[in-house]
C-alpha cells in the first residue's frame, strides 16, 4: 500500500454563504497529521471571520472513518514546529476551542470511526448526530498507555456527565451509535440513510435563521457549558509526556506488529485491540490473595 | 375571532393545604401577558410564604396548548411598566428564578405546547412530565430572529447539557415528548391516559412528607444546580435588544400574516413556520463556492 | 430472627494485584452498620496506596441487597466515636469522597437494594451497571423525615442534573434498573444473567492497562466533575439534625412497627411504604380552598 498521506485534505464547500461543508479527505484511514494542521486553522480562522457563514457541518469523505488518530509515522519535528494558538494552547486544542466558541453552529455528521482527533472535534463541535449501524466513537488511548490530549476530559464530563465520561475514556472500548445516544456523547444516532438527509435539513434551517440572534444566543449557552482554556491544558501536557513513557511505547509497537496505520482490524477496531495487548508491568497479576 | 385575552387567567387550586395546583386557563392559546404577571406573582408570593405547602402542579386548561409565548399584541407600556423582582431581575425571569428557589416541590405536567413562556417556566420548575402524545416543546426564538429572554440558556445547559441545549436553542424546533425525554428535557414523556393520575401520585406522595426535610434536601440539591441570577440577566437585555432588530420584526410580520396568536397551523406548529419563514439577509445564499 | 450484624463483614478479594473485589456481605439484608466503617476504611486506604491496583468492583453476597440503609438499632455512642476522616468529612462521606479521588477505577455492580449508605457508595464510585430485573436504586430519606447525608446532592445533581436528582430525592420512592439507566444513575443497566460477566470483563480489561495513564486521565476528568468537600459537608450536618425532628422520629417508630430492619415488605419495597406513613403533621390538609 503506497502512502497517501499527502493525497487527501480537509476540504471547504460553501453550500451557500450561510452553509458550509468541511469534508474530512485523508484515504485510506482518515488519520490526522501535522500536514493538516494549517488545512483545518484556515477553516477555524474562516467560521471566525465569516460575516455570512452560520452553519458548518463537518463530515467525511472516507468509507467507515469519520477522522481517527493522529499520524504516529510523521516525523516530531513536523508536528512540534507549530506554534500555540490564539488561546494559548498548542495547535490542535487551539482549534477545537476555537470552534466551540466560534459565532456559528458546529455539527459533526459522524459515520465511521471517530477516534483520538475525532472523538476530540466532535465534542468540541456545537452537536453531533451519528449514524447507527455505522458511527463508532472511541477514546482509545487509555489502552495504549496514552492520556488524551485534545480536551476529552474537560468536555466529556461536562458533555455526558462523570460516570459515562470515566467509561468512555478509563474503559476505552468502541461506542457505537446507540450507547452513544443513550450517553448523550451524541444529540442522536439515525438510521444511516437518514442521516445525511437530517443533517442537511438542519444545517439548512439553521442557515436560514438571522446570524446575530444565533451568535448571541450561543454565546450565552457557552457561559458556564465550556471548559476554560487552563482546564484543557495541562491534558496536553499529560498526552505529551505519556507518550514518552515505556508503558506506552510498548504498546504502540504491539500496535505497529498488528497492523496500525494501515487498512484492516486493527484500525476498524481499535477498542477490542487494545483490551488484548495485556498487562506487561504486573508480575503478580496471577496471584491472587483473599484477606 | 373576539380578543379573549382578558377572560382567562392563573388560577391557584389548594386540594389541600400541602398539596397546590396552578392551572392556566388562557383561552384559547395560554398566551402569557401582561395581565398574567401579577397572577404568577401572587402565587409564587404565596408558595414562597405559606408553611404547608410542599408541592405544587402546574398544568393547563386548555386544550393543546401548556404554555406559550408572550403576547405580541400587548401595548408595551402594559409590559414595561412591572418594577423588577426582589431577585432584581425582570418580573419574568425574576418569577422563574424564584419559582427554582421556593421551598416547595414544583412539576410541570405538560400536554400541548410548552412554547416560548411555557418553555421557560418547564425548566424553572423542579421536574418536568410529558405527554408523550400530546406535549411538544420548543424555544422557537431563533427562528424568529429573537434570543429568548427568560433563561433557557442558563437553564437548559445545566439540565439537559450544551449538546441537546445547543440543539433545542439553535435549532429552533419543536420537541416531541420521547425527544424530550432522551435529552432529559423532561424527566419522563408518559403515555397520555396516564399522566394525569401519575402526576397527581406524586405530588400527593410528596405532599405526605416533612415539609422541613423536603426544603432542606432541596436546598441542598440547589447548591451548584442553579444559575446565578448574574447568568440570567444578560439574556433579557439580549432580547429585549433582539426584538428591535429589522430581522426578528421581518420574521415576526411575516408570522403575524401565515396567522400568528390566532388558533390555527401557526401556533400549534411554531417550529415547522419559523423554518420556512426564509433567509432575507443574504444575497449570496445561491452561490456556492469550494476552494 | 437472630441479630447477625456481627456476623458479616465487607470482604476484600484480590483476583489479582491489579484487579479487586470488595464483596458486601452482611447478611440478611446488608445494613451498614459502626462495625462496618473500620472494614471499609481499610479497603478504601488500601485503595489509596496500593501501588498495582487498578480496578475494584464492589458488588454484594447478599440476596436481593447491594447495601442498604444504615442501621438504626446501634447503639449512638458506636456510631459517633470515629474521628473525622483524612478530608475533614465525617468517616462516612470521608471514604465516599476518598473512593471518587482514588488513583483506581472503582465500579459498583449493583444487585438488588441500593438504599441510603448503598445509594451514596454507587455514585461515587467512577461507574454503575444495574441488573435490570434485580436492582432498585433508593434515596428513601426524605419520606422517613430525614435529609440524606452522605453527599448525594452534591453528588446527584452533577450525576444525573438537576430535574432527576429533585425527583429521585424528593420523590424518595424506588428507581428499578431501566429509569435508573434513563437517568444516567447507573451507567446501563444489563440483563441480570450478563451483568456479572460484563462487569467482570471490563474490570479485567481497565486492570490490563497502565495504571499511570488510568491515574492521570481520572485525576483530569475529577476537576470539575467532583463535589468539593465543602459542598458535602453541610449534608452531613443536615441529617444529624433531622433525624433528631419529631417528624422523622414518628415515621422511622412506624416503620419498625411495619418491620424495618427486619427481612421483609419494608425493607424489599421502601419506597413503597415511606409513601404510606401518611402526613401527621398538617390539620388543614383535607380543607382545599380555592381562589
Amino acid at each position: 500500500m503506497s502512502d497517501t498521506r499527502d493525497t487527501g485534505k480537509i476540504r471547504l464547500l460553501r453550500q451557500s454563504g450561510a452553509y458550509w461543508r468541511v469534508t474530512i479527505d485523508l484515504p485510506p484511514l482518515n488519520i490526522f497529521g501535522p500536514a493538516n494542521i494549517p488545512q483545518l486553522e484556515e477553516v477555524v480562522s474562516s467560521l471566525e471571520k465569516d460575516d455570512q457563514v452560520k452553519a458548518v457541518v463537518f463530515d467525511s469523505a472516507v468509507e467507515g472513518f469519520f477522522l481517527t488518530h493522529y499520524d504516529f509515522l510523521a516525523k516530531p519535528e513536523d508536528s512540534a514546529k507549530f506554534p500555540v494558538g490564539r488561546t494559548g494552547l498548542q495547535a490542535l486544542p487551539d482549534m477545537f476551542a476555537r470552534i466551540s466558541r466560534a459565532p456559528v453552529v458546529s455539527i459533526s455528521l459522524i459515520r465511521g470511526r471517530a477516534t483520538g482527533v475525532g472523538s476530540e472535534l466532535a465534542p468540541a463541535s456545537d452537536m453531533r448526530f451519528a449514524s447507527r449501524e455505522k458511527a463508532m466513537l472511541s477514546q482509545w488511548e487509555v489502552g495504549a498507555g496514552l492520556v488524551p490530549g485534545g480536551g476529552p476530559m474537560a468536555r466529556l464530563r461536562g458533555l455526558i456527565g462523570r460516570g459515562s465520561a470515566l467509561e468512555v475514556l478509563l474503559g476505552a472500548d468502541d461506542i457505537n451509535g446507540d450507547l452513544a445516544e443513550l450517553y448523550g456523547y451524541v444529540n442522536r444516532s439515525l438510521p444511516d440513510a437518514e442521516l445525511d438527509a437530517f443533517v442537511d435539513r438542519l444545517a439548512t434551517r439553521i442557515a436560514s435563521f438571522d446570524k446575530q440572534a444565533i451568535a448571541d444566543t450561543k454565546r450565552l449557552v457557552n457561559i458556564n457549558s465550556l471548559p476554560s482554556d487552563a482546564e484543557i491544558a495541562p491534558e496536553w501536557d499529560a498526552f505529551i509526556a505519556s507518550v514518552a513513557r515505556p508503558a506506552a511505547q510498548a504498546r504502540i509497537r504491539t500496535l505497529f506488529e498488528l497492523g496500525l496505520h494501515k487498512p484492516g482490524d486493527v484500525e476498524t477496531r481499535l477498542g477490542y485491540d487494545v483490551g488484548r495487548l495485556g498487562s506487561t508491568d504486573e508480575a503478580s497479576a496471577a496471584s491472587g490473595s483473599s484477606r
